[in-house]
């Protein structure tokens, strides 16, 4: 009898969607959201449970742990190219705790909500030993600006919105015991791209795309194997973040592995041809945020790094529940 | 400071609401369902979010607590009337569990969901050290055909779908440690009125509905605060399940007191004109669940039951969390 901890959390929703849910010839399996066919346009579904005691690091405030369990659903409808709808909560509380702590999650995941054009509209509480936060998200996207994460093509560019770094500088910043809030603010208050992903989905140029919660490797070892095609990233195009730079420097630590590996940051990573992403980063001009070529959809099956000095193998280091391979 | 055992559940939702989301002139405010406008439809949502330790007895198999997760979410969508178009599930999971046990809760969920015409699109799996399972149901249902929480009108009947104590009856097999699965079952696998809710929306005949699953005393509590009536309750009308008149006979229990408070069947508990519920009793006729009426919505606010001796008030014992008041 096989353990959880022993085929990991891909292995075991692998298992899960082909043995049990039948949807292994879905078109949407391994979607950063489920699906759903309302005439012209699909309702996006998105559900994310943390533990206080395995998901959040002390130093965080309750009004943070209720913005970034918002975040976190805002950042999978955002992929998908989703207006977001509304989000439901279902809170799981010691009966000991205050209610002040309660309400504060849920003001910081209403004001994260509210930040991003919807709201929280209604939810569950249930009594537990550790504080327990799940959340749904709801968003609408028309079909045909629908982005896919089954759709990257030989030849096109990889495009990140944002830079990479901002939670590993926060980790750093905790970890150092430095009360560097802009860092801290990476790692407890993600910024989930919803304006750009109605952006890039509105120029219906993308091939593929997905957040990449989970960490740049572990996303692209993801969309590798649905696509069935290899990455190039050029090391020095990377838009790593400022605050991990600096961190980074201090504390000499490998800055792009970090913003490589680490994980945290809610930026979307998405493909297209070369000259569609001409036209997306023009685009892109409007608004504040910027998008990136970070490299190329190659046909070897590999994803490897150019440093300028060498072409490397990434390694797959994201974080990965059930499993002791992390980031962290 | 306020723990949150000191304002139970209630009071604490109430707070959420009022204090932190602002929805205290929502229409839809504590209804079965958060509420999304879709042109001429909602679309409903409800969560639930159970945790091994707290809600599953440690007589429920994998494939029933899978099956109870998904059970109770559609509850929620019968109960406005809605049609289920999916659901995601959220799994906490300790990594030391067998993958098996982790399938069937799944298989148990999917099983469910097809039962009632919909299906599991997906969702997310992550460790935790007490299994948690935590689902998302949604339905559509047009405008005209909700069935809102408030609507109660003096004058009105008060009706019922099927039996009471299904869930009583199951809990004392098991505390008596009868292998009575008739009973285990009507505890362990509740089965939602999907398409009682549907055929009772369908008829626009039903001024307010709710479902009874913290039991019809505290849900007529519920009522009776959101309609500003009362209720008349005639005990010798309570369709009281057989299996619990049997073991309720055996074990000497008050066998219409566990009906009223025990809670855990998911019934559907309506109101409707006198005129609008024979109507209702004859469409009723070409499907195979019953509906009773039980009484009457009365002016004085009080919630009464007639025992046919007397009259006298009904006690709001359902289940509540973070208090210790419960009928288990």
């Amino acid at each position: 009898m096989k353990k959880v901890s022993d085929i990991g959390e891909r292995g075991l929703i692998d298992n899960i969607y082909t043995q049990v849910l039948g949807m292994q010839d879905s078109e949407f399996l391994f979607d950063d959201c489920a699906v759903i066919d309302l005439d012209h346009q699909y309702l996006l579904v998105t559900t994310d449970l943390t533990f206080q005691k395995t998901h959040f690091l002390k130093q965080m405030s309750p009004w943070q742990m209720g913005w970034f369990l918002s975040a976190v659903n805002l950042s999978d409808i955002a992929a998908k190219g989703g207006k977001p709808i509304g989000l439901v909560t279902a809170l799981g509380i010691p009966n000991t705790t205050d209610e002040r702590v309660v309400l504060d999650i849920m003001k910081g995941a209403q004001n994260c909500a509210k930040h991003y054009g919807t709201q929280i509209l209604g939810g569950d509480t249930k009594e537990t030993e550790d504080i327990t936060l799940c959340a749904t998200a709801l968003g609408l996207v028309d079909k045909k600006e629908f982005m896919p994460r089954i759709g990257a093509k030989v030849g096109d560019v990889i495009g990140v919105t944002g830079s990479l770094g901002k939670a590993a500088a926060g980790y750093l910043a905790v970890k150092n015991k430095m009360n560097d809030q802009r860092s801290l603010r990476g790692l407890f208050e993600p910024n989930p791209r919803v304006k750009e992903g109605r952006l890039l989905a509105q120029q219906q140029r993308v091939t593929c795309c997905m957040d990449i919660s989970d960490g740049l490797s572990s996303s692209l070892y993801q969309l590798q194997q649905l696509n069935s095609v290899g990455f190039c990233i050029i090391e020095e195009r990377l838009p790593i973040d400022p605050g991990l730079q600096k961190l980074g420097g201090s504390f000499s630590c490998n800055v792009s592995d970090k913003a490589i590996h680490f994980g945290g940051d809610y930026e979307l990573l998405f493909t297209s041809s070369q000259q569609d992403f001409s036209k997306i980063q023009q685009a892109f001009k409007d608004i504040e945020t910027s998008v990136t070529c970070i490299g190329k959809v190659t046909k070897s099956l590999d994803i490897v790094l150019d440093t300028g000095e060498e072409i490397r193998i990434l390694d797959d280091k994201g974080y990965e529940h059930f499993t002791q391979k992390s980031a962290y």
